[in-house]
Formats: C-alpha cells, sequence, structure tokens
C-alpha cells in the first residue's frame, strides 16, 4: 500500500503502556494441568476445538465475501488486513453455536457473528494505539491508518447485520424476522459501547495507572466488562436470532459472561497475588457457573458450546507459559 | 473528571497538520456578498436559519434524554461534551427536514438524525487526534479519553437507531416499519464507514500530504466524500423513514450531495487557485444542481429544506472571514 498517509504519522504511540499480557509484570505464570474438570452437570468438558473452528470457518467465509477490495487500496487493504490479523476471540463462534443450541440454524447468526469479530477487530485496532509494542504479526499500518480502518470495521459490522435482514414474503414473520436483527444491533452496540468494551479498555488503562488492583478487582472490572460482555451479547445474540425465548437469552447471555471472563483470565497468561491456586480456583468457579447455565438445554447438544470453556488450544496457550 | 487516564497520553498529537480549515494557508479568504441566488425553479433561496435551529432543537431534546451521566463518569461526561460540542453540521436536520418533504412527521427521522450527529461527533473527536491544533473550545480531555470516547459515540447512534422501531400491532405495518429503520442503518453505516467519511479523511491527509490539489480536486475527494455522503445518507434516510417512494429518496439523496458540498465549501474558509470567482461560481452551480433535486416535490414545502442551502449562518461566517 501507499504509506504517504502512515508517513504523516509517527511511530511513536499515545501511550507508553497499556499491553494486557503485561498486566502484572513479574509475577509467576501457570500451568492448569491434570484431566479437565467434571462438573455438577457430570458433563465431561473434551478439547472440542471443531466445533469452534468449523463456526469462525462461518465467519471467515462470510467476511471475505464481505470485504471487498476496492479503490482506494490504502483503506481496503488494513480493513482486510486488521480483520483477519485481529487477537481471537471465541465470542462469534459462540453467537453461532447459541443459534443452534435453542434450534435456530447456523446461518441465521452467521452476519451477528461477523459484525462481533468486526467490533472486536476494531477495538484491537485502537487498543495498538495505546500500546508502546508496536505491532509485530504483519504490517505495521502506522497509527493513522489504524485510527481510520478501526473507525471504518465498527460501522461495517453494523452495517453487515442490517443487511442480513431474510426476505419473508409473510408479513408477521418478516416483522419478527427484522426485530430479531434491531435487537441483535442493540445488543452488539452497548456491548462494544461506552459501557462495555470501551469502559472496559478504560478501566484496564486506570487499573495499570494505578496500583494494579488485586487479582478479583481485575477480573470483575477488566476480564467481565471486557470478555466477559462480549461473549455476553454473542451468546445473547445467538439465542435471539435462533428464535430462544426469554429465559434461554439469558442463560446464554450470563453463561457467555463466564466463557469471557476464562478467557480473559487465561489470555492475560498472569497470575496474581493468589498465585496459580487462586487461578486454578477461579476458573474452576467459573466453568461451575457456566455449565450451571447449560442446565436447561438438551444435553445432546450442549457438548459444542460447552467445550468453548476447554479447548485444546487453551491448554496449547497455558502450556506455553511455562 | 479524573484526568489519571488522559494523563497516560502525552498531549503531542499523531500528526503535524490535519485541519482543513488550512487547506489552502496563504491564500487569500473571500466574502459572498449581493443577494442570494435565484435559480430556474424560481425560489427565493432566503435566510432561514430557524428551520435547522427548530429541527437541531428536537434532535439535540432526543440526545439529552439518551445520554445518561452515569457511572465511570470519565466515560460518560466526555461522551456528552463531545457530542454537544462537535462542530456544526446540517446533516441531522436534513434528514429530518427530508422526512416531512415526503409526508412523514419528524418524529420518524429524530433517531435518525441523532445518529447522523453522534457519527459525525466521533468523527470530529478522532479528528482532533490528527490536528496539530490542541481543542480549544471546552474541555481537553487527552487523546487517549477522545480515542475511546470516539469508540463510544458510533455504536450509541445505531443503538438509538435501532431502538427507534415503533411498536405496531399490525404485522404488516411493523414489518414496513421496521425494514425502514434497518435501510437507515444501512445507509448510516456506508456513509461514516470506510468508503465514506472514513475516506474522506483519507483523503484529505493525502492531500495535504501531497500536492494540495486543485481546487476541483479539492472539491470531489474532500467536501463531496466528506460533508456531501453524510448529507447524501441524511437526505436518503429521512426520505425512507418518512415512507417516500424510490424516486424522492434519490432525489434527496443527490440533492444532500449538493447541500454538503456548498457546506464543505463554506466552512473551509478558504479559496484556491481559482479565487473569489471560482468559488461564487462553484456554489452558485451547485445550488443550481440542488434546487433542480427538489423540483418534482411540493413548491408550498419546500422552503424549509431548500434554506439548507443558504442560512444566515453561512453568511455570518462568510462575513467573519474578511
Amino acid at each position: 500500500m501507499s504509506m504517504a498517509t502512515g508517513a504523516l504519522l509517527p511511530s511513536k504511540p499515545l501511550t507508553p503502556s497499556v499491553n494486557h499480557r503485561r498486566l502484572f509484570p513479574g509475577r509467576p505464570t501457570i500451568t492448569i494441568s491434570g484431566p479437565p474438570t467434571t462438573t455438577s452437570l457430570s458433563l465431561p468438558l473434551r478439547s472440542s476445538p471443531d466445533y469452534w473452528a468449523s463456526a469462525n470457518a462461518d465467519i471467515q467465509a462470510h467476511l471475505e465475501r464481505a470485504i471487498q477490495i476496492r479503490h482506494p487500496l490504502a483503506v481496503s487493504e488494513p480493513m482486510r488486513h486488521l480483520t483477519f490479523s485481529a487477537p481471537e476471540t471465541t465470542a462469534p463462534a459462540l453467537c453461532l453455536l447459541a443459534c443452534e443450541l435453542v434450534g435456530g440454524s447456523r446461518d441465521q447468526a452467521v452476519a451477528a457473528g461477523s459484525a462481533l469479530r468486526l467490533v472486536h477487530a476494531a477495538a484491537s485496532a485502537h487498543e495498538g494505539l495505546l500500546s508502546s509494542r508496536p505491532r509485530t504479526d504483519g504490517p505495521n499500518f502506522g497509527p493513522n491508518i489504524e485510527l481510520l480502518t478501526g473507525d471504518g470495521l465498527t460501522p461495517f459490522g453494523f452495517e453487515l447485520l442490517a443487511r442480513s435482514e431474510p426476505d419473508h414474503s409473510n408479513p408477521t414473520t418478516r416483522a419478527e424476522s427484522s426485530s430479531r436483527v434491531l435487537r441483535a444491533i442493540i445488543e452488539i452496540a452497548r456491548a462494544s459501547g461506552s459501557h462495555g468494551m470501551v469502559e472496559a479498555r478504560y478501566n484496564e488503562i486506570e487499573m495499570i495507572d494505578g496500583s494494579g488492583g488485586d487479582d478479583e478487582e481485575w477480573v470483575e472490572r477488566v476480564c467481565k466488562k471486557k470478555e466477559g460482555e462480549i461473549h455476553a451479547c454473542a451468546g445473547a445474540c445467538g439465542a435471539i436470532l435462533g428464535g430462544g425465548g426469554e429465559e434461554e437469552i439469558e442463560r446464554l447471555r450470563r453463561y457467555g459472561v463466564y466463557v469471557g471472563m476464562i478467557r480473559g483470565i487465561v489470555a492475560a497468561k498472569r497470575v496474581g497475588r493468589g498465585g496459580r491456586r487462586w487461578l486454578e480456583r477461579k476458573v474452576g468457579e467459573l466453568r461451575e457457573l457456566g455449565l450451571n447455565e447449560l442446565k436447561g438445554f438438551n444435553r445432546e447438544k450442549v457438548e459444542p458450546i460447552a467445550s468453548l470453556m476447554l479447548t485444546s488450544e487453551h491448554d496449547r496457550r497455558l502450556r506455553m507459559t511455562d
């Protein structure tokens, strides 16, 4: 791409350091070992990345079709790159699996899953502007382009979702279907907005700037807000779009909070003062709470979504911290 | 507010200068004097800021109710400030007036008008990050908070619009109404997205970084993309939400482009190589084209929307450049 614009800005970042991987520098890292937890639901939590990979592949294909390379390339190209190179998140896959769990078909949720991936990519692009570590996982477009690209990804997510309204000839079905799409837009707007992911990023910065906080405070103010809210939104959106009832929607929203918190804790790769014992206990508690929310659903269909709480990807990452 | 977070970032801006008021530094400024243009429609273009003021007051009231001050104040307070202190734009008012022109009632378009104001405020907040001039029109929150606040304003706009779906008991009416809201979301997402306002900001930076371009190029690549697209979107959204036909929607979209381009040219307060004669001719041409698009509508009802092409506010601004 032409770097004329990128060159306008110095590569110097906006802030000395906002890097969640270094929230607790110098503290020990841990590995969760031993057999996967078995919960009161007696559901074996198997490492099943296949469900996640398959849902993600559907979202990837949807986005590949949607993001067209067009002039100016300096706008299109970073958009594509920053979408597909953003840090992994299970929220989009959770959206599709929640839709299937309540009896919907995956394609009803694929636009919402794509929108979740886009708002997450937008936040990641802008998070880079708050970090002292230059991006190492691909081209560095410079803060100017990363700012503008992030600004473009969020509306694009809402556009994809709004376009996904199915074309029903029956007015009652059409009205119901449009209402679900509008409700999903509200959910994603709230989760990605000033009292969702934006507030989480604010809390994260404030904690780093302050004392750092203790483990519990970090989990509540950062993990719950950041990964928790976007996963909660994903669970609720999937259930809404799949035609789930209100109780199912709220159960999958709460389930999403627990999945997100586990993901947030594991992704940070660091443990606070409580050490390994605290982290194992915390993740165990969250899994228990999460599985509890899945109790009301058909047990045969629960495995894919439950697998998001423990995957080989997680195990691999945890082992890497040794 | 707590400036703990703002303090994380140096007040140094991201780029040396991206300030559209200085696109053509050192070139002469002009004043448009004489009687307002009379067009082939024989419509007197009267200075009528009342319509604009009244539509803006409705949007302001809607936003005042919607933006609640809640914890954390460091997130809510800048959100409120950056929304209400953003540079003026006639796009939200155009949305309401277009809705009325096609026979709708103003309240059908007030959420869309508010969303337009929010995406415009988000772009303005982030534009400050690309400017060498520190904000002088109120508290300076620092780039960290301005980045995060801008990130929160865009989803909030889509949330407000998605929430505006009226509650009809008749499924056909409800389906129609939801479809209009979804269509308006698509319009605003496109206008504020990577090939709308984002591309305009990219073009602006590129032109400053390059040769500066000539007057015509600047009007096409910056004014048409930046103010033109958001006003085009406003005209189309108003017509969609007011139940206008496809031809009315497209006429008001094109009308919006001309209004936006005029606003963009006047707001920049500078003339390029063509000097005063070029600018007067250009604005005259755009007014002519704009009024031409209004020909198909009820002449009695055209005055409010036509007044957006020439208001006392514009006259005042132009005189200030003497």
